[in-house]
């Protein structure tokens, strides 16, 4: 028998104050897909990985339904090396050749999608993980480009009953960006292109697209929390949307007007950032709404 | 647009490492009947009554499966006051005559039991509220005493059909403690006990009496945090429990032997005390659990 | 070992021609919302009540799904006269201040309420007493008037899903005419008016209103079997409904004009009321039914 | 507009009486089977089958779920004379060559198990007309005699799903008394036989044999209203039941002993002998129950 | 132990490819209605049965969903003859009075029906045989034509519910072409007509006619393997399709514009005739399908 | 139009007559789940793998649950020499130190799994690839031997709710046999272990071990076409089963023993081996079966 003080109570009670703030928020996502995009570089760390599948697990015990994707830039880089495979980048899309293709494949569905599928099952749910070729979840062709791009695809073709199956049976399904192309040949897909499809084909409430920036940067690089689609439009027009931030922002326009409530973008490398962003009265990057929301 | 500060974020990620401090609990509770007594005085202020209702949503939001029960002593006195009804009490009971069984069930089933339904649809969930004579519940006899308490009486039969109904429909059932007695004469039963039996007959995963004393207190006034059945039943031979607190103790003791796995005293006037108690590392009452625990 | 007469044998034979007889009105109900509105005059006597509860148990039995909506208005004099609060009548409409109200609430969902909850219960079916506070069933907002009525209400919103979630598990729901209006205040409203709402909301087959008049009346002192809405409006138009009785037929026809197949105003002192209505050849009131009938 | 005089309000009322009077004994029935044997002599008038049709109809509508079994030995007789072909009877067992079974089949899947159906289907209810062969739902072997019966079977396996199949899917089963022989052969069972042993394979509430004899009949000439299975077996040997009521009683003994409830031998000629049997206070055949009841 | 041949082995693998082969086919036919006529002719020898039967079962242990209708006529002639009715037959329409359509009946539903039902069983399914007048399956009319061909009918209603339940309970229905016409009279209507309204009514993927000829024959004698509807009818206006084919080649055009995907007339008397149909590369007899197709 | 040759004909009546044999062995397996280990050396051919695929959807459409195991060692082999990685092997099984099990998981998950996959979606079905990791499938333990084998494991736990989730939802279910360790390390398991445990857990009907041998052979060199487990282990004893069989027929008689109703050894490379094996008369390898069958 072991007796308590008076701060040990005070902090209990403070921290149920914090779960009884967060109702309204979980209310508001539970019975919803919320689709996460966790990025290569935000993985970087074990922690990162490993508050991320708290997230996760935490965002379905509270009623939402996460379906996660996931990227692995850094991770094929380096395989690739170690294999003396090189690759070109051509506007921060990789080069991709049939052998290259093959390296990706297992990276993405063979190392990356199963360590966090363990991240997740560690934290306390069940986890899936599958590629966008598993029930022909996505059919893609080859992207457009002014220069050929080899084994790089964009959905033609999204058909979710896999995920809702898995869903239903109460796992949360961990999608690595690959599909399956003309003739059967294998592409990659850029993983924030995937999670955008899958948004907008579940009518997602949330898509979130965690990677390495806080958020969209104003001209005084301050993070600005929250634009409409046609805000965004004009952003990237005026230019201050720039750089690799315009194919993000182009990604959450996509989704928002293709069905989901909002996309966010945010900095997965913040501790639980999910939870911030969902669970608390602001979210910590930004949001791109629907224009008569 | 507006931006944040960098303490802002420092108190939102804060926010987010309680909910995911919460995870394991939140887990451990999902999927299984959570039996609540709210007791007349813990009923006292309003802000009791809107935290309580808050913590029974979020309890349903994270999986577990809510059921209220309602005591309302000081109320049932105040209306018999108006009413000029004068009535005794023995060993903590009141003499109940025909008379007052009219008023106590109008003032348990007709003002606090629709009062509670409304707090916790405030919050966000739907309650409904019953009592032990809707669809049967509970049948009762008049509780054997050496004086006669009128109709007053204790369980015999526990039909939890109706609150398995209500919780299937994604309700939250809240309870006033009544029953059918003999010939259809209708007996008040103490709130303890309504939820005791319904603890043991669901075979609750905790029951949680709320009243307005902190736990059981060891002989230096400490509150103890856990006792085992046994051990609670060497306290009461010993004399370290005494007065009021006996009766409470052996509902508990009842539920758990019962087939309820634990049985919790606590302060309902604490501020969130439910969650506190659920999902923070130590709870803050006294917990009486399984010897073979 | 006992025989049988002649003269029994003739009797049973009788009595199974009668249930014969009914046999092609059971099935015109069979699977379809009976909303009965149970008056405070009907409810005068024990035997009224014993019947009534009979009758919803048989309706149900035969595979209709019996909703009782009740009233209570000599029960609520009684409680007020006993605790000196005095109220006035306006227009048929009781004046009904914060104390008021607080006795309303008590007697109609704390005692009229659960007496018809049991009698139901004795009958031989499962009936759950609720209020129209409970799972938000009725929002309501204060009847305009003239003159300030205090809480009386009258519907903005119903929703039937608690009462079709109360049907699913085969159970029977009582309901008292009370509803949550703006900031959690707690209303009164005509019960008549809320079968009626509930009624229409329920595409009910019928809607039955108990009190204890035999029906319209023609101008002979008749009561006239059948009449359509807009003979039913005329009848109004003309003078030949007056009194407290056209606020009854606007709610009959408000029911069948919102989708209800038919309401009929009976008497509900006569045994068995509701079988003879429903299960005879024909009935016994006033039965109120669309123009294109 | 027509009005209505005393008098059929008085006959009104008295038949609603009777229904709420039915009332306990449809509760008592509802959502077990009850297996109807209705023979061939019950069939001979055109009243008998419609008023049966009826019956099967209520019996549904109350909640029961009435499963038919029918035999047909007149109509057979007379198509084998239609047909020249002659056939002897040994111990009330006809005596069944190839020819015969063919004509037998043909009665009775053919002729008399549609005209059944078409009269419970004008009844109101929807009803399915198989025979034992279907689904499998009997199979047999050859009766051991001490002659050669030839295609004469009983029962060797009872597999009541496509029964409960149909029940499941609100239709009436009616059942022709043929099964499935060793080899493919089709064998004609006495429908007393089929009727008994469907009702102990589905553990019916009552088997009710319907045939022209009014029950047991003691010494005296009086029906005896009950007897228990140790009882009936007395009378047997006593000689009090004898000669073709035997085999009914030794049916009714082995259903009970093999599940059902009760069973009952009553005269299928009375006007809804079923109804009187099951819905009034006193049956009008012999009751045959289980000793311990 | 007895060990291969290389023989063995090489025809083992042989009708693993034919298996392989019949995979497309399977796939196409999964789920779907198949609506199968098996002709008096066709019925003619028992080895042509029990093919047929396994066929059935074949049909639905691959997935499809096949419903029998079956002919009858030359069973009948020989009953009628054995019973010394005379029938005229008036354009192949049997002239049907009372007594003709007593054993029409008879001999459809009591003796056809249940061998092929029985056929079936044995092959290892499960099927029932039930008629048009089963729960109302099939409501008629008499037949119009310029003589009185007494009672025989054409549908006028086609409530295929119990057909749907029986396939949804795992069973094979098998259909007796009678029908109850106006007044409960029993008519017996042609079973090529009865199978074409059915598979209209479940939008049938196909309707296989399986009779006594190979197809429709162009002016050389050769089987047309396949024509539209429109077509059909040139063929019928310009002379190429004549006599007994004519109605036949008009239920098919009946059934596909009603909503059936094809239809099929072929020959039953060749060996597992529908298998061949249905689950290689080409089919045996003539189809019929939409003009859009 | 075209139409059909004698011969035409005749080869389809034959083939239809292969369908019609199979039908008995497609009952035998409806329902049942059969366990399905495709090894390495199987695969090493394009037209075995899109074989196998074939047959994986033909057993899913005539009713039976396939679930695919599969090997790589050729593979990883492969891609651990490009990597210059150099790895041993100790009585058969390759010491898997950390940068070895990675490849072995990226093989494997990433890149065999997912070929399976596609293969069995472009042959008409749908399949899902997982490995022993998703959904907590398969727990193990690292192997024990005599030398340290490293991340080598064998199954402590198997949960297969995961795959019956996927065979509900009509997924068929690919697994790489991976499986997470202690603190979460990953380990390798032989492909046949792991399709022998999912074998027993499953209560599988058969297990096929698909490799490239033909079979147990006896003395002489024959395959011995059936063997009970006593006798196999008596085969073991005595010398006539050696080498890399012995490890094959443990893992036969584990699963067996398990729960598993047989397992076969057979000969992945012969066209369509599996269905040989189930859908003819004779099988084509070595049956393993209970002592009492």
């Amino acid at each position: 028998m072991e007796s308590v003080t008076q701060t040990d109570r005070m902090e209990w009670l403070a921290k149920a104050g914090v779960l009884a703030e967060a109702l309204p928020f979980m209310r508001r996502y539970s019975g919803h897909p919320v689709v996460v995009k966790f990025g290569g570089h935000a993985m970087g760390e074990e922690g990162y990985i490993r508050r991320f599948a708290q997230d996760m697990v935490l965002l379905r015990q509270v009623g939402a339904k996460p379906v996660v994707v996931h990227g692995g830039g850094p991770q094929i880089g380096a395989m690739l090396d170690k294999l003396n495979i090189q690759s070109d980048f051509i506007n921060g899309l990789r080069v991709t050749d049939a052998d290259t293709i093959t390296v990706v494949e297992m990276v993405l569905s063979g190392a990356i999608n199963k360590s966090l599928v363990s991240a997740i099952n560690d934290a306390g749910a069940k986890a899936v993980g599958i590629s966008g070729k598993d029930a022909d979840l996505i059919r893609a062709k080859r992207l457009k480009s002014d220069v050929d791009l080899g084994f790089v695809g964009e959905p033609t073709m999204v058909d979710t009953s896999v995920i809702n199956a898995l869903i239903a049976a109460e796992l949360i399904p961990v999608i690595a960006p690959l599909a399956r192309g003309k003739d059967g040949e294998t592409l990659n897909i850029n993983a924030d292109t995937v999670s955008g499809a899958i948004s907008a084909s579940m009518q997602a409430t949330r898509l979130l697209l965690l990677s390495d920036v806080p958020g969209i940067m104003d001209k005084h690089g301050q993070v600005i929390p929250e634009v409409s689609v046609s805000m965004a439009k004009q952003l990237i027009t005026d230019g201050t949307i720039s750089g690799g931030m315009i194919p993000k922002v182009e990604t959450c326009i996509e989704a928002v007007e293709g069905g989901a409530e909002a996309a966010v973008i945010l900095d997965g490398r913040e501790a639980h950032a999910v939870l911030v962003e969902l669970f608390t009265e602001h979210g910590i990057g930004t949001i791109i709404t629907k224009d008569d929301k």
